[in-house]
């Protein structure tokens, strides 16, 4: 958080990663651009705009390369994306990402299932992509996290142990990631769930090395757990505007928790964002235009904001 | 909580009254018999089963009294009802309801746009109550509660001074009522807030007699706030199954937190309902038979539990 001294919270958007990968519509470049300006304009510090896979496996993601490069020409903006190896790494940084982020899922059956390796071989993978980054002169290396996906539970194996866990954040931290997010691949977390796995995961890598979770809001605690996130002094929080691409697994079930209901909690606590509201509302706009008929999640959106709403909290003082 | 020994957190069901008062269609009497039995049998300890308003003002409260009268024939159950004024707490006390409530807005504008009444003639009226609740039998009387709505808001006014709120509790308590609840009547509220106020109201009213939140979901934030509720010792909440009823201000936008989507929260973290989660999911069906074509809310019931999920927490110990 060194670069957002002016901001509370860092609403990281990763609709443009995690939702469109999650559709079967394949929105072209120009919306995908007018969606991160738009955002950026609105105030967010921070976008995953694609993953580095290959076009093959999801077709979705083939223009990642050029939204890093677009997005790289938005002042302030942080640019990232999702690395699935050492390839898409190279890919990514060669490309210009500011920040790249790989995938380690606690289940190991999800992970041969996703990822097609076992934890041994994408650690091994992480160690080769902190040395090639540590090869680069130091203005070009990117930050690199290590993120636990299924951290709270795996559609596969079911409960995931919180020792597994915490080891995995320990040999990724000792494979030189910067950071260790966890993330709620299966919408399966709980806030005293949620609590729990920050504290262990904290206690044994550091507290500064765990900034950050990725929620989703597949039984309606998205945002239960962003505030238990919160209350831990978590200060990095993922979200997906509109909640877009929804939970592939459970047809009607919304996703990634949606950054307009999730911005309007922060912003009406107090915190600050950076972000403005009214903004980021009208952007909703451009994913109904480009992805006609596809379900966008958020309450906000559709109620509005409070009468006599102004940002910067609510409730507080004499009314 | 003293008759529920056995649990950690109450939830009480409101959806036959404020979900039901709250849409155009009138459920049939035998439907909601149904439901309140579905709903009893599966674990919910108190329902509040309609509102003593006149038929011509809301015709889909008009079979309250022999609601109560079958409620009431529940083994275990807590018969609640809503009651407007004198003159529905009479009826709902000869009807034999366990419990009444009275909203007293807290805006108002909105007290006399809804009760047509000023604070002043509210209270007055909730003294003529207490009277009349004390000249009966001991084993006559019901539980008597005041009810703060728009306590974090109002939609005419806008904001609600805390201080305002932090009156009508002690004014309320001063009339009679055994207890106190805030009701967040058009989901403005924010965690941050309902902290601040739960606080206050406590600080002036004492711990004790405020136990119990009436949020809705229509920015999102319904579980966010129950959260904040609980991590303040708050050990009563209204939910309303299937979140029926939206919110009629704002289409689309859901009412009252979703039975279901709180229930699986608070039985992930542990906290014991004595409902049977797997036994609740079924009872939706009962709304969607009677009610075709009305919008239901709430996620867990499309996700489904997680895997291997056994109840009473998850993701505790070695997984």
């Amino acid at each position: 958080m060194q670069e957002h001294d002016d901001i509370d919270i860092l609403v990281s958007e990763v609709g443009p990663r995690d939702g469109l990968q999650s559709i079967k519509a394949i929105m072209p470049l120009a919306a995908k651009k007018a969606w991160i300006a738009a955002e950026a304009a609105a105030g967010v510090r921070e976008i995953e705009v694609g993953s580095f896979v290959p076009p093959k496996l999801l077709p979705q993601m083939a223009d990642t390369a050029e939204l890093v490069a677009y997005a790289r020409s938005i002042p302030g903006l942080v640019v990232a994306a999702l690395v699935p190896n050492y390839r898409g790494a190279e890919n990514a940084i060669r490309a210009g990402a500011h920040k790249i982020s790989l995938p380690l899922s606690a289940s190991e059956s999800h992970s041969k299932a996703n990822l097609r390796r076992t934890h041994d071989q994408v650690i091994d993978e992480v160690r080769q992509i902190t040395a090639f980054i540590r090869s680069l002169p130091e203005a070009e290396r990117p930050g690199f996290d290590g993120n636990i996906s299924t951290a709270f539970g795996c559609t596969i194996e079911g409960a995931v142990p919180e020792a597994k866990v915490v080891e995995l954040a320990r040999r990724l931290m000792e494979a030189g990631v910067d950071g260790v997010g966890l993330s709620d691949t299966t919408g399966y977390a709980n806030p005293a769930q949620l609590r729990r796995l920050v504290r262990l995961v904290r206690a044994e890598i550091g507290t500064e090395n765990l900034s950050g979770v990725h929620l989703h809001n597949t039984r309606g605690l998205g945002l239960a757990n962003a505030l238990a996130a919160l209350d831990e002094g978590i200060t990095t929080l993922d979200s997906s505007l509109g909640g877009l691409g929804g939970c592939p697994y459970a047809p009607g079930a919304s996703g990634n928790i949606v950054t307009e209901d999730l911005v309007f909690m922060l912003d009406a606590m107090g915190l600050r964002t950076g972000i403005d509201l009214d903004r980021l509302l009208t952007v909703r706009q451009i994913l109904r235009d480009a992805l006609p008929g596809e379900a966008l999640y958020g309450f906000t959106p559709d109620a509005g904001l409070p009468k006599g709403y102004a940002g910067g909290g609510w409730g507080v003082g004499p009314g």
